[in-house]
């Protein structure tokens, strides 16, 4: 499979939204069939309860998947790293109670062993995409991968990026779209929507698009949101907190609850307009 | 007034698509006033039939406004650089014929009295976005100004560019957002749809979205457009050629009529499920 | 002349600090023929006296060239904008006084003629490289033209921008690397070497350097004028003000009259070392 | 100590070449203690023949490091990935046959151990300085680490991740500018030599630089090396190949051993003028 060939573009093409050829089943979903799959959490998980009350919350409004970092090695060494292991019961617990699909970033190919029995999905932060010796390890592993595009990465090298896993053996691939690092400063990020377009026409892996680290300003982040569900994106990771304003952190991007049910509420819209629909179970 | 304050996003907002508080008068209809504005038309005028086949079609589909270039100083001086004076009488008979609103770039400040005729709106190109001279002379015109952003320009160099035209008493500038210069090699130029999101809540300047140049494909002309109407942006710029394989200027990124007719039928769709519609007369 | 062909760069090539083919004569000097050339000045020009103080040590320290701002069409419409029209008189004052050839910026094509009287130098800043009416009319003009590189123009678009004035007659153009932008925030730009070791390589242009806008940041500009003369570049241009802390414009990368000394004496050894010396008379 | 502290660089400094107060050991020398260390050597190691003859050649002109790839995980994980533990045996003896200090890259913390008993300098590339796992468990080694700034990193997060080394208690911790990533395409990268008079100014590191990665350009390393001396950089990394056109890869970037003995010729003119010296034992 060739999944890198970015060419012969100027030619009429079918709707963005078709269906992908390579959707991944996720539980009973599958991410890629053509609906659309929303995933919500906090940027890290900072206790049990917290946890639980953001999951449920996200859940009511239509999530069927839960993001939460808990080894968080930040650029600054001397901030807050995450939980840790402290971190694994909570998830097994609020897995339990919620049924929700757990996404989380794996940074160190020895941490796949022990992340097994509770993550649903591995997660490549953009940080780690030309990380080529995790995605190697990756690819014999048979659970599906989240790979961001690294913040510096072309289209081109995130295909390429995808294929140390794919080679692997390991086809449950899941592009994901976070911003690219551009001049401009009044945004953390520039969300490249330019390249979620791309991909869904020259690849048959889905893509998502994660607008809080996109944007870094949680007033963007619903706009940006209803622009991926138009443009054809496979789905959305959003950040979302009770009170963002005392986040341990990136409080300034993550959502609070009434904004995140806006959000699906619009979102359901503008995806009737395009004939799609949340994906659901 | 003060345009250029870009703070304080992090709070709840109302949704993007607000009403701006300062449309833009342009004929009968108003751009900025919640509904949602089409131009469209070739790269560059070829002939008075040729302009005309193309106003005629995109009129028919819901298009207002009518692009064109007419001198084309292209980065290289040795390719097509425009018809010249001997496109003005094409467009003033297209004009007449049509009843569109029409857009043409103005790159010396010595234009503006021989132009002053028959453009009902000055168009400022990227390249020319820091000319500072030739805004300011623009402040002094009675007609509006449609302000592409340089395609290095941040956010904030682009408000205070808009302010130039804004301090010679000319408030009628749009904004118009093209894409700007990455790292990215497989797409012209990266559309930056954080920026219209930006805009949108910092500014009462409208501002639309050109996703011809922003992206320099064809095949991605449809899905950004749909996502820049599902974002807020207050309209939208694309060209469009009967054959786009032969036109003298940019045809990797013009859109056919059909694609043309397909987009505008899709953006009726999501604006509608936005409770926005096509600005009309 | 093909001034564009940038190619077959992986060949063993003689040393980059070659004589180039097209020197450009100013005054009895010739800015290009293998020897050094230093132009330093004020950012904005603030007074007759200020002026004559600064090109007094400049010329005692080796310097050929004077420049300074006149009109000064900045950013932000409400910063400072230069003395304007007021500063003719002192230019011509210390030009009489001094023997320094004065360098410029020129912005509007209807300035040509009013500065051509006390002018010897017209410079296009970065923001006006794209402004092709304007390089247009200079090629009409016979007096040498400095083309500072707009900070996102790639090395292929700044040489095309040349062929501007050069197709107009006008062969005295001196190419000047002045920072580009990136992601980078704790420089005001990138200064960008490896551009003018490359424009050696491919184009007869001679090409200086402007570290105080490359950089923004005093301290940094010795140490990267000293880079440019081992590179081979062929002159450089600097910021030098009595009191860079109460300068009306950049004053974070102007250096003092003792940086300016300082930085001239290394500059020799340097040159000497790689068999140049100072541009003298 | 607080190597991130950025600020304050407009006040007038000494010169930029000062030693700096962390120089690093390796064999009988020390990198950063004033004088400029030379290391070269090929991409990747294609045989022992071929890594003795350049280890051989470059010895002989006075560089003191060989560097030399034995795991390239490139970005397209179907091109030639290097030799492996095959290059093992080769390196051991081109070390005993020549007395070089030999850097070598590790991309994996798994590799820590099995590298040790052969490689003197751990080098961490480009695409790993964010791969904080690996960084953290450098510092837990006993060997210096080369740790080469990600090619879109800022300044800022570099000085960060050398704190991810350097809190794990090692302190011998080599900077390295390999060019970054900017909208430029007639350069493979656009190498910064701001941020290495930045680093020298902010930081007790000691700071190489790498022109081959820098430009991708082979005639444009030798003037970017001088330009890095004359700027007071530490060091200097280069590619040397005996037949750079038939390079397994990067050939185009390499330099021949004509090419390599005059850099080093023009090195010790340049460093002289500076009263510095190339590093010797």
């Amino acid at each position: 499979m060739d999944t890198t060939e970015i060419q012969g573009l100027g030619a009429p093409r079918q709707p963005a939204h078709q269906t992908v050829q390579n959707p991944v089943r996720l539980g009973q979903a599958r991410l890629g069939d053509g609906s659309f799959y929303v995933i919500a959490g906090p940027c890290s998980i900072e206790s049990e309860e917290h946890l639980l009350e953001v999951a449920t919350h996200i859940k009511e409004h239509g999530a069927l998947g839960l993001r939460g970092g808990m080894f968080k090695l930040r650029t600054d060494p001397n901030t807050f790293q995450g939980l840790g292991e402290k971190a694994f019961e909570a998830v097994m617990h609020v897995k339990q109670a919620t049924g929700l699909t757990f996404f989380s970033e794996i940074t160190d190919p020895r941490q796949i062993e022990g992340f097994h029995e509770f993550v649903d999905v591995y997660q490549v932060g953009s940080r780690n995409m030309y990380n080529y010796a995790l995605l190697r390890e990756l690819g014999q592993v048979r659970k599906p991968v989240l790979l961001k595009r690294g913040f510096s990465a072309t289209v081109k090298e995130w295909l390429l990026a995808s294929e140390y896993i794919l080679k692997g053996g390991n086809n449950a691939v899941i592009l994901c779209e976070r911003g690219i690092r551009t001049f401009e400063t009044s945004t953390r990020n520039t969300l490249d929507l330019n390249s979620v377009a791309l991909v869904k026409q020259t690849s048959q892996l889905p893509v998502i698009v994660d607008p809080s680290h996109g944007t870094g300003v949680s007033a963007l982040v619903t706009p940006l949101s209803l622009a991926a569900a138009a443009l054809g994106a496979d789905g959305l990771m959003v950040e979302v907190h009770p009170q963002p304003e005392s986040a341990k952190s990136d409080g300034a991007q993550a959502l609070t609850f009434d904004q995140f049910s806006w959000l699906m509420k619009q979102l359901r819209s503008v995806l009737g307009a395009c004939n799609r629909e949340l994906t659901h179970l």
